[in-house]
C-alpha cells in the first residue's frame, strides 16, 4: 500500500471512533470512544513491532529502541482527544503521522541509530473537563505544578457531571506518581499538525516549518456609561456605551494592523446592555484577545492597547473595568531542530515557509523540556474544530513524508 | 384640598390599580385592571359634573358644554395604559392633569365658552398586542386606514394566546364603525406627559413648549465577513465583522454629532456572530435609530449613513444588507396653539423652554387632524418605561397649572 493509501485508511479508521451523529468527531478524554482510539493505535504500533505501554494517566508509547544510541530518543506525536464536533485532523493526524513515518522508516531503513518513539497524548482540548493539556503536562512532570495539580481535578466533572477522577479509574488509569522522574532520553520532539489557519494554502505552500508558538493574552473589559431614552437624549447627553466600544475597537486594531505581523488582535465577543434598538446603550462587555510571538512585543502592545481604552473611556465619559485572564508566553521552538527539520523539508522539494503559530498546540507544554519542533500541513480555507475541517490528502501524504525525512536525520544521522 | 394634594391622590389612585407584583405597574388594553382605571377616571370626570362616554373601543370622553361656542371644543388627555413594568406617570399623568385642570378651571371660572373635554386613551404603548396607538387612532378614524385596518387586529393575539377581539368584546367594546363620521368640533387638543428624557432636568426648567415630534427612521443592517481563528488568520487575510462596525459606527456618530442637535443616532442593538474571544467575527447584526425634526434633514443624513455604511463595509471587505423597518416623518405641532400655549406658560412666571419631543405620542396621530400641541413636565434622571419612572410632585403640580392656563386661553378667552 503507498505512503497516500495508508494515510487515508488510518485516518478513516480513527475517524469512525468517535463519530459524532450529530456532526463530526466527538472524542473526549477517558470517554470508551477516547479508549478504544488509543487500543486502535496500539495496535497498529504492536503490528510495526514497537515496543509500547500507557503512562499512569492514559498517554501511549511506542517505541523502537536504537542500536548505537538507544538512550536518546526521538520522540513525535499529538494528542488522540477532539473537541465535541470537532474534524477528523485535528490531533489525531499527528499521532497517525507519527505511526506512519516511523512504520515507514524502519521498513526503509531499519534500526536507527537512535530510539525512535510514538506518543498518543491522551488530552489537549479542555472539551470534557476544564483543564487542559492533561497529557503533555503529565508527560514532562507539570501535573504536579501550580495550574493542573491532581487538587486541581480532585473535584471538577464533565458537563454531565461525571467526576474526572471516576472516569479516569473507569478506564484504568490513575494519577501520576509525583515522585516519578521526568525522562532524560528525550533528545527532540516533532509534531506535525494541521495549520488551522489559511495562510499555507492562500501562499499555496505544503509544508509550514513551526519556528515560534504565539504567546496569547485575553481579556474582558466591561464599559459602563447609562442607559437613555434614544429619541429623547440629545447626543451631547449621551454615555454611550457602544460609540465608545466602537472608537476603542476602531483605534486598537488600527494600531495593531500599522504595527504588522505576526501581531493579531481580535474583538470577538461584544454584548451590550440593554441590546435594544431604541435605548443608548448604558454598557457593553467585550473581550480582546492579542497574539504575537515576540512576548516583549506583546506586551508593549497590550500596555498601549490598555491605555488606548482607559483614554478613549474617559474621554466619552465611560467607566472601565479591565480583567486580563489569560496570559500565555509565546514558546520558541528548539532553534537546532527547527534547522534540521527545514534542510529535511527543503531536501524533500516540498513547497514551504518557516512560520509561526497562532494557535496553541502540546508542542509549547513540551518545549521547555526538551528541544521541540512543529510541522503543519494546509487547512482547507483555514477551517478547524468544526466537521469541514479538511486537508488534501496529498498535502497529508506530503506532511507524513517531510516528518519521515525529518525523522530520519534525527534519528539515523549520526 | 390643594392642587398638589389633589395631583398626588389621583395618581396615587391610579398607581394602585394595575399595580404588578413583579416591579411599577402593568395596566394593558383590555385588562381588568385596565377597565377599572377607566371606570375610576370616568367616575372623577362625573363627579366634577362632566358628562361622559365611552366610543365603541374604548376611549373614554368627559365633557363640560361652552356656554357661547359648545359646538368648538377643546380637548386634552392621554393613553391610560402602561407598558409592562412600567411607571406611575406615563401616559396617566395627561389624563390626570387633564381631569384635574378642567376640575379647577370649572370651580374657578365656571362655564367655558367653548366646550371642554378629557379623553382617556384606550391605548398607546403596544405592550400587550402587536398594534400600537389603538386608542388615538380610532378617535382620528384612522384605525380603518392602512396600517392598523379591523382586518390587522382581527387575528392577533397578546403573549398568552387571547385573541385581540376577544378581549374587546370581553369588556364590553368593539371596532369602530367604519361609516362613523371624524368629528368636527375639535378646535385644539393639548396633552401634558412627561418629558421621559432628561434635557428639561438638565437645564433646571419646570415645563416644555412641545412643538414638534420628532421623525424616526430604524434599520437593521447585517454585515457579512468570514469567522476565522483568532490566533491563525493574520491581520491582513480577516474580514472582521466587528472591526466593520466599529469603523461604521464611529462614522455615522461623528458625522451625527458634527450636524448636531436635535439629530439623534443609535446604534442600540450589537449582535455579533459567533461571539466568541477567540474567533475573528464573521458577522454583525446591528440596529441604527435615527430621529430629527425636519423630514428633510433626517432623510439627507440617513441618506449619507447609508452610503458611508456600504462604502465602509466594501473597505472592510464586507458585504451588508439593508432592512428600513420604521420610518415615522416628524409631525410639526400647530403654531398658533404652540403659541397661545407658550402665552400661558410665560405669564405663569415658570421656568420654560420650546422644544421637541423625541419620543413618539398620541399627539403624532392626533395632530395631522387638529390642532394640537403638547407639554412637558420634567422626568427624574430621565427614566421611563421603568417602575423608578418619577418627575418632582411640584414639577407635576406646575404641569397641572400650565395646562389649566392654557386650556383657559383656549376655553375661556374669545
Amino acid at each position: 500500500m503507498s505512503l497516500k493509501k495508508e494515510t487515508a485508511a488510518m485516518i478513516d479508521a480513527l475517524s469512525n471512533i468517535g463519530a459524532d451523529p450529530t456532526g463530526g468527531m466527538t472524542r473526549l478524554l477517558y470517554t470508551d470512544s477516547w479508549k478504544e482510539a488509543q487500543l486502535y493505535v496500539e495496535k497498529q504500533l504492536q503490528d510495526n513491532g514497537l515496543a509500547t505501554h500507557f503512562d499512569a494517566v492514559g498517554n501511549l508509547f511506542g517505541r523502537l529502541t536504537g542500536s548505537k544510541y538507544p538512550d536518546e530518543t526521538i520522540l513525535s506525536g499529538s494528542h488522540i482527544d477532539t473537541v465535541v464536533n470537532g474534524g477528523t485532523l485535528d490531533g489525531q493526524f499527528g499521532v497517525a503521522a507519527a505511526v506512519l513515518a516511523i512504520k515507514y522508516l524502519k521498513e526503509t531503513y531499519g534500526q536507527p541509530l537512535r530510539s525512535l518513539e510514538v506518543i498518543s497524548m491522551a488530552e489537549e482540548e479542555g472539551s470534557r473537563f476544564p483543564t487542559v493539556f492533561w497529557g503533555s503536562k503529565n508527560f514532562v512532570g507539570e501535573a504536579q505544578a501550580e495550574d493542573v495539580q491532581a487538587e486541581d481535578v480532585q473535584d471538577i466533572a464533565d458537563f454531565e457531571g461525571r467526576p474526572f477522577v471516576e472516569e479516569m479509574h473507569r478506564q484504568g488509569f490513575d494519577f501520576r506518581d509525583a515522585k516519578e522522574a521526568v525522562r532524560k532520553d528525550i533528545k527532540a520532539f516533532v509534531e506535525i499538525h494541521i495549520e488551522q489557519g489559511s495562510v499555507l494554502e492562500k501562499e499555496q505552500l505544503q509544508i509550514g516549518v513551526v519556528n515560534n508558538i504565539a504567546g496569547q493574552k485575553r481579556y474582558t473589559f466591561v464599559l459602563k456609561g447609562q442607559a437613555n431614552h434614544a429619541g429623547t437624549t440629545p447626543m451631547g447627553y449621551r454615555h454611550d456605551a457602544v460609540y465608545g466600544f466602537a472608537d476603542i475597537c476602531k483605534t486598537v486594531i488600527d494600531r495593531g494592523l500599522a504595527l504588522g505581523d505576526p501581531l493579531v488582535v481580535t474583538f470577538g465577543k461584544v454584548e451590550p446592555k440593554p441590546n435594544t434598538v431604541n435605548v443608548v446603550p448604558g454598557e457593553v462587555l467585550f473581550t480582546m484577545d492579542c497574539r504575537h510571538t515576540d512576548g516583549q512585543v506583546l506586551d508593549s502592545f497590550t500596555a498601549e492597547a490598555e491605555s488606548l481604552i482607559k483614554e478613549i473611556a474617559e474621554a466619552h465619559g465611560l467607566t472601565v473595568e479591565m480583567d486580563l485572564w489569560m496570559d500565555e508566553r509565546p514558546v520558541p521552538m528548539d532553534e537546532n531542530i527547527v534547522t534540521i527539520i527545514e534542510k529535511a523539508v527543503k531536501a524533500s522539494g516540498k513547497n514551504y515557509k518557516v512560520m509561526h503559530s497562532g494557535a496553541g498546540h502540546d508542542s509549547q507544554i513540551i518545549a521547555p523540556h526538551f528541544p521541540t519542533a512543529m510541522l503543519f500541513v494546509p487547512s482547507i480555507d483555514g477551517i478547524s474544530h468544526n466537521p469541514a475541517e479538511a486537508t488534501h490528502i496529498d498535502d497529508l501524504t506530503a506532511g507524513v513524508e517531510v516528518l519521515a525525512a525529518a525523522l530520519y536525520e534525527l534519528a539515523y544521522q549520526e
